[in-house]
């Protein structure tokens, strides 16, 4: 891996956005999100995926320079139309009309239809929590795993965050409803590596924790098997009613995704904890800090905590970045 | 299993109830929840819960006749102290007023501390779909399982409903973060049946079937292992906050589960879907059960169609209960 700066990173990027139609600010803006995304070590949706992105530009799939549309709105509830737009740019705008809402009625809830990709879906929950609010969001994706009881894919990994404000770095959990992603798997496949615990099942329809056997037969595993089948499906049916967008199998299970849907919630804790938030929380995590490590010596970490010491490694070495793919970026 | 009606059930409870203390209203309304959690296949939650229930109200742990209390309200959100009254009460109750809210405000959230154990958490999801809303709800619960990288239980297992409501039943998601609970665990090691997945780890630190190693190390599998972990924690966390109530290491691993905190949404489809929410719901079910089935001629099933299922033979042919139980809530 190459080591690079922020500004290095977020400089190149912005070039490229400009270079393909984003306006000034939306420039600026898509690159910070992207560099932030890199820096925390969330490659897959950080630089890895900043060609893709381009490319949907360059294809006419995200439009660099429309703004969301409002649908609908009704007291502490609005509806968005995110008009074939960047999903970044989506997302964010979303998620604080979210947190205006909240900041007026305590809680807010918006829905999102017609989006593109958002990247990292943690980022919205970050922005929740440095407002003050808890976040949570959802994203319906393309069709990619079989529903428990099923061997045809028919459910997207959905990915889900819950993040809660601390003045020490923010509480976050970023997690797909797949307990590999796709791209994992195939890392992992390339490499040799089997996974760490059972990831789908094999041609004989037996767990397996063979990466390639996985991606051949396309049923990879739901979180807790038919719990994560049936969280996937929820959250699907939640975001697709309340945005009036697409669900996962109108998405389908194309080269391209796009046209997908998603929620953004934010409550507001100066208006609504009782004063207790950050006493309970650091007291909880204290507490499961304490429990006996499986092994001796590493203490049992917290969400989201691997990805702010990634941040702080980034921020004092450097950003590590596969040199393929910074020449990829540099040369569009 | 004996079978009984609904009727000779719900008079079972009343009149126990209405020994108990329970005034006229709230025994007619306990009985019913008890009856209906029996009739649905929930017996966990149900009549084999009853005498528990029983000796807490004996015990004075929970109250009988106390109303929860309103301690702030801000918009769309209000908070509430259950008084340590009965679970059900305080649960149905905050429902309530997170469905009339929806209805003010399109989504409505209450907190509740100081509250009991609320028997099948399904129940709420249900009453907001009832109402035409989708409900969310979760509770924090007694430490019970390991969070991921630790071997001391430091967890709830903490369940999480969501629902959508449907005309042709409604879609009912009801999970708790355990893959398996260890109720299940310790009838199934009475039984010397495996698991029909590994649902924890035994003494040599491994993933296992046997639930009576699982039981003996008290190491239960979170769903998704690192996910349903950090899913826990996160739950835990912003139900703490939001209701000022007991965190689960607070409410502990003791004999007895009392002063539990939960968080309830409603959100009012008809305020805030696009008016499509039923059609692409039922699309969505649709294409999910057109996946070809693991076990050929058995469609895949969608959450709460089982409990459905349960419900209807249930009505036909009685309602199945272990006879020992049923004694001894005769009795009390």
């Amino acid at each position: 891996m190459e080591k690079v700066s922020y500004e290095v990173l977020f400089a190149e990027f912005r070039r490229v956005l400009d270079k393909h139609g984003f306006p000034l600010e939306r420039s600026q803006f898509c690159a910070r999100i992207f560099a932030d995304n890199t820096r925390d070590g969330i490659n897959s949706h950080g630089i890895n995926r900043f060609p893709g992105f381009i490319d949907y530009v360059q294809r006419g799939l995200i439009d660099p320079s429309v703004d969301p549309l409002l649908e609908d709105a009704y007291g502490a509830f609005e509806r968005w139309n995110g008009a074939t737009g960047a999903g970044i740019v989506n997302a964010v705008h979303c998620m604080e009309r979210a947190i205006a809402l909240a900041h007026e009625f305590g809680i807010g809830c918006t829905a999102l239809r017609n989006t593109n990709h958002w990247m990292r879906a943690g980022t919205y929950g970050l922005q929740a929590a440095d407002a003050g609010c808890i976040g949570i969001c959802w994203t319906n994706t393309q069709v990619l795993m079989p529903p428990w009881g099923g061997k045809t894919p028919k459910l997207g990994n959905n990915p889900l965050v819950l993040c809660m404000p601390r003045p020490e770095g923010h509480l976050l959990l970023d997690m797909a409803m797949s307990q590999f992603s796709l791209g994992r798997m195939m890392i992992s496949a390339k490499a040799g590596d089997p996974l760490p615990v059972p990831g789908g099942f094999d041609e004989a329809g037996e767990l397996t924790r063979d990466p390639a056997a996985i991606v051949h037969t396309k049923r990879s595993l739901p979180i807790g098997y038919w719990k994560g089948s049936g969280l996937s499906l929820l959250l699907d049916c939640i975001v697709s009613a309340l945005s009036g967008g697409r669900a996962s199998f109108q998405i389908g299970s194309g080269p391209d995704e796009t046209d997908v849907s998603q929620v953004f919630m934010a409550i507001d804790l100066a208006k609504t904890s009782a004063g207790n938030a950050g006493t309970v929380v650091e007291a909880i995590l204290a507490d499961v800090r304490s429990a006996e490590p499986v092994s001796p010596g590493r203490s049992v970490t917290v969400p989201g905590e691997q990805t702010a010491k990634r941040r702080q490694t980034s921020q004092e070495i450097g950003i590590p970045v596969d040199p393929e793919i910074l020449m990829r970026v540099r040369s569009l």
